[in-house]
């Protein structure tokens, strides 16, 4: 199935499951929809924290169409399930977004893990939470985001154990991507990023690391959430965790290198 | 001199000259200032934009000082000279802006190729504009910039004849730097681009370009200033050609490998 077909699928409600191992050759983003007045000051935010927040696209104010992200595209349908929130608080979850749909929406999608996972997967090094069937585990830190406006809050970081070869090669790859999260923020010591028990997630679920295995922790797609909801705007929406929108652009043609 | 001394000469008057060789292990950057109502269509273009308009920082809204630049940087008199666009039409150079500055100012720093061009110097690739004493050879191309709100127009390139080694060697060593143009967007026939006449540049001062050399072509950051000056902004404030900013952020950080 190619991304356009998939997006039918979801669009006439033929799909809507988490997206997680569809369409792998093709990038999936996370999606942070809001009123014009915030975009400026999230625009911002997310140029200030590109490691947590790579822009694939912005959209023009109003428009549920993206050309950069895929052919005949429709933000308001495309994808499976919506988070919206008011004042911060999630008050609903939906499969459709043409009752909620403002003409001074702007539509920001932001690259996802799952594409330099691919790429990891495809030159061999295992993935602990791919293997134990779970989600990957993510932990609030203490270092600060860069802040812009009303946004600010902490990095959000995911992680992954790794052997010491493994980690290097890791780092090589995803250095390459840095539209998709990049290269790790850090390896080792958990403290160091203010995490007190790595077995206690703050969101998905614990791995396994065995002996002389590594923490490795990347920049993650949940910061931008956590600092549009901590912003506590009116009106936000997101897309519902793991269901994401999947686009035309190839995860190869992320590559700087 | 460090970058902040630098900066310091400018805000007293002790400096006043074209930027071009100074502090070179530290980034220059081309200057963009509108009011607060363009600037998310103008953020809009510079990320869709990316190869013509890397941005190293954006301001607050009103902002002058911009920490992400350089300490106790201020933006209304530290660059050696500015010019001001009204309705697109440049009406006057001037040495300050603190005449000028409004509350609704956003500050735009956009990477510069004097940054890559440091690079290529330090592996021993020969410039040849560098080598005859002139402004590197500007063209404008017929690639259409994506366009965002009122910021569209076409791309402008920057060319430097080089031997087939090289210009290899240039595509490896650009592509480890995004934040300042990142790697060449075309390698050869000029046509392909929609440039005439290598020999009449748009903007800068034509080379020589000598047998078994092609030219290699990089997107510019002269791209921004000709879609602000197109947009036709009530008021726009840019740095007068060469007169760049200088930062505090050294050039080998901008790596992403």
């Amino acid at each position: 199935m190619t991304p356009y077909e998939f997006r039918r699928a979801v669009r006439n409600g033929a799909f809507r499951g988490p997206t997680a191992g569809h369409c792998g050759e093709f990038a999936q983003a996370n999606l942070a929809i809001m009123p014009e007045a915030y975009a400026l000051a999230f625009l911002r935010f997310c140029n200030a924290n590109p490691k947590a927040c790579p822009l694939l696209a912005v959209g023009d104010p109003g428009a549920y169409a993206i050309d950069a992200l895929g052919r005949d595209l429709d933000i308001r349908t495309d994808v499976p399930a919506y988070n919206v929130y008011r004042e911060g608080r999630l008050v609903e979850r939906v499969e459709s977004l043409s009752e909620l749909w403002q003409p001074d929406f702007v539509v920001f999608a932001i690259g996802c893990s799952f594409s330099f996972e691919a790429m990891l997967a495809r030159e061999g090094i295992p993935l602990r939470h791919v293997e134990e069937g779970r989600n990957v585990p993510m932990y609030r830190t203490t270092i600060p985001n860069r802040r812009a406006g009303v946004f600010g809050g902490e990095l959000v970081v995911s992680m992954r154990p790794m052997r010491g070869a493994d980690a290097i090669r890791a780092v090589q790859i995803t250095s390459r991507f840095p539209g998709v999260h990049g290269a790790p923020i850090h390896i080792g010591t958990p403290s160091a990023l203010g995490i007190a028990d790595l077995a206690r997630p703050d969101f998905g679920d614990p791995v396994t690391i065995r002996d002389g295995e590594l923490p490795v922790f990347w920049a993650c797609g949940v910061t931008p959430q956590t600092a549009l909801m901590a912003a506590r705007l009116p009106l936000a929406i997101a897309h519902a965790p793991g269901h994401m929108l999947m686009t035309d652009i190839e995860n190869t043609s992320l590559a700087v290198f």
